[in-house]
């Protein structure tokens, strides 16, 4: 009924205002300050990097559908400092409830931008299927099950805090998955689903932005080993940006290369080698999982979408799934094995 | 008389060269270097971020008119560069003649270019309306005056050098309305006052590259307390980013974002806190401050264009009365209030 | 023959396989790491910016062709990335021939990172006339002999490492001269030679994100007076613009700015100034280099074009002979004037 939705429409500013009043009274009674900031400043370029990433990155990397051009980046600044509000404060209560040791401002809104990574890739799955509501909505909710998550690894599991923090890609892939199975895949004719080449080319910029600020991405939560975490980082980055170039011609019929497939394994490198970059003791085994990740994310990208996702009835609608799920998946496991070595 | 206008016009090159020579001669006189530079290299990346924004931010934040597309970013570059050159050699000048403590050449270049953002803001006020010409000299016009009202201000006020800087938003919003009054209004029909849809995305370009930097502008010229300005701004920036979507919403008719209101609100929160970032003590303050100056940004814009503007005779091109001078505005009676307390 | 160009075509992707695997197998055997890495994580965000002036900088300005839009920035990372590991290889074999010390996995990145840009400049010269395949080859081939040369400069003209990076523009600039001339000159008909405003837009870009970084690109490898060679650099490129603008609105005859002039004189002051950023006293000395260094460009971009060029039957797609060239070697000029005095 269009007279029911145009009323629902205009509740979506009182809902936006009312949550934002909640979280400043929120602040108020819980955010609280400790004054030996001390190192604190030397990561304010680092806390800028994740910074760019989530707002300029990301933002583009999203805006592929002709429908959801620029006001996509808009929007994913709406969604991005909400949720950085609501994890510093989920952060703050989880240090209240558990007698954990405070930490100074910036690291805390760095940690929260690292968080909000999660919401942004799921946000890829359901992209031109769900209202700005359900976005921000589904912002909230995941925000608190990926901290809700990340407790009971770091309470139960005894994983360091650091560590626990990697799985945001894994995390946010799934929940987008799992999210997206309950939308009804868009009728081809409505041209929600439709890309044309600027809106490729704008995605295309997200995704160099991307891989261009990804070590600092690997390296922005680390106490030590931050060097060996960047330039593992790098060399995974540089092999999988190769791989990507060379499976994508091998795939493609006119021997161009397809910008899409780039856009999806060009990443994957340092998605896999997240979760073990400061542990990897030389470059080559970082290079031979940059060369892996990027394989499976195009030969996914191929099975996924022919087998598995039409089974399953879901529509991933950027590709996530092999974008940032699979490639978190090698990297999970191969964090397993470097430990077991 | 076109031929006037002719002969004039081959004199520009003539008048900034010259500009140029001058600046270089008096440069050789005046330019006292010290050898004690000791902890400038740090504080590199926080000149980057400066010089990002004003070179690319204020830059594209100025392309929203058709007539100066791409070639306003180049002007803007000059006009910085004349500028930061004229602006080192005046605090030079003070120095020597208020026999005030050196600076090493990397802060004070910083300086410079925290000072030239005046002259960018005060540029929006009468874009469409200048030639090349008179926006240079009042560029170098606009620069002196500057630093003599802050000359005036730290020394016979007592204002620490630092927090006279801040005052930058609120000197270059009403200069520029100063200098606008004295031009007419361009006449409708010669288009020079359109937009179009690219130049608006370009102008939200560079907002959003605005956004991103404005903790960096906020926290550069302090010494001590940077965490703390950093996160109170960032806190400020999302709450009146988050509160420039809602009354985008609830002010439009279609229940769609307008673009022009994100465009002036979205920074409001950033230049208010900028007068106090480092003396409030819980971000929920900044946080209010952030949807209070985002408020003040939206309603101003509605109340000043339709009565204050026309009765003065003030045509405000680009918006900077409500976008930086009211923010700015509330900003220093904040930090009167919060100074009392 | 068509057939056997699709059959070569088809066998590109193999020899970039081949190609990356070599190198994995290299660096399992070369690649080794030392454990003390003590202030190299300081030096992050300025390899960072170095990563971006290669990534973006380069890559946009190399756009200017219609033919080679977006797909250009996308072929550039891939050379990058492949240079970037052969680089390091290089240097690393150097380091075990010749018993060097050993340095971290960051500044050695951040070295070959600075080393390509010898390769992306050689590539403006060769641009629309060499297939993928001659351009990795051309890449692989100049930064052994870039490594060569440096090698015999550090080790019998008893050049200090860091000085010896400097001389990159030059080497680029005249390696991809001479590869140049031995590619015929596109027919004008093809239109492989032919820009567009958007293009020539993005190009501009390009120039200013390059004009930005600059700095961070002269200071990288410098272990002192990094704040000197700062400021020097960002004075030489401020008088460099500005000479830019003026030499362009001299020779123009309608009174408007050419940004193809502008294009390549704006970044001669930065060239020039690399060599000699660190001993360079007072930045009026920079400044008249700058001015200089602008001149020259302009000049050399009207008397190469015109009589050089030709005669050598030299085409030189985007300029670098004097964007890069001649302002290196009135770079390497003032250098020795200045020791000598």
């Amino acid at each position: 009924m269009p007279s029911k939705y145009r009323n629902f429409r205009s509740s979506v500013p009182w809902i936006i205002l009312f949550l934002e009043v909640v979280l400043i009274i929120l602040f108020y009674f819980l955010f609280s300050d400790d004054d030996d900031a001390s190192a604190s400043t030397n990561s304010y370029p680092a806390f800028q990097d994740v910074n760019h990433m989530v707002i300029f990155g990301f933002g583009f990397f999203l805006t592929f559908l002709k429908r959801y051009g620029f006001s996509s980046t808009g929007f994913n600044l709406l969604i991005i400092v909400l949720g950085v509000q609501c994890s510093v404060l989920i952060e703050d209560l989880l240090v209240l409830l558990l007698q954990r040791e405070y930490k100074d401002g910036l690291q805390r809104i760095t940690k929260a931008a690292v968080s909000m990574t999660a919401v942004v890739i799921s946000t890829g799955a359901v992209l031109g299927k769900t209202n700005p509501v359900q976005l921000i909505l589904m912002a909230v909710v995941e925000i608190i099950a990926f901290h809700m998550s990340r407790s009971i690894n770091t309470t139960f599991l005894q994983v360091p805090d650091n560590i626990s923090m990697v799985h945001v890609h894994l995390f946010g892939a799934y929940f987008g998955l799992a999210v997206s199975s309950h939308f009804s895949e868009p009728s081809p004719r409505t041209e929600k689903n439709a890309s044309t080449p600027k809106s490729d080319l704008l995605s295309m910029l997200g995704t160099l932005f991307l891989w261009v600020f990804w070590p600092s991405f690997n390296s922005v939560l680390l106490v030590e080993e931050k060097t060996k975490a960047i330039y593992n980082t790098y060399f995974a980055l540089a092999v999988s940006a190769v791989t990507a170039f060379v499976l994508s011609l091998l795939t493609a019929k006119d021997g161009k290369f397809r910008m899409t497939d780039i856009h999806s394994a060009v990443l994957a490198g340092g998605v896999t080698v997240g979760h073990a970059a400061h542990i990897i003791e030389y470059p080559w085994i970082a290079m031979i999982l940059g060369l892996l990740a990027s394989g499976i994310a195009i030969l996914g990208s191929y099975c996924l979408q022919r087998c598995l996702h039409p089974a399953l009835k879901i529509h991933d609608t950027s590709g996530i799934h092999f974008t940032f799920g699979l490639p978190g998946v090698l990297g999970a496991l191969a964090q397993v094995v470097l430990l077991v070595l």
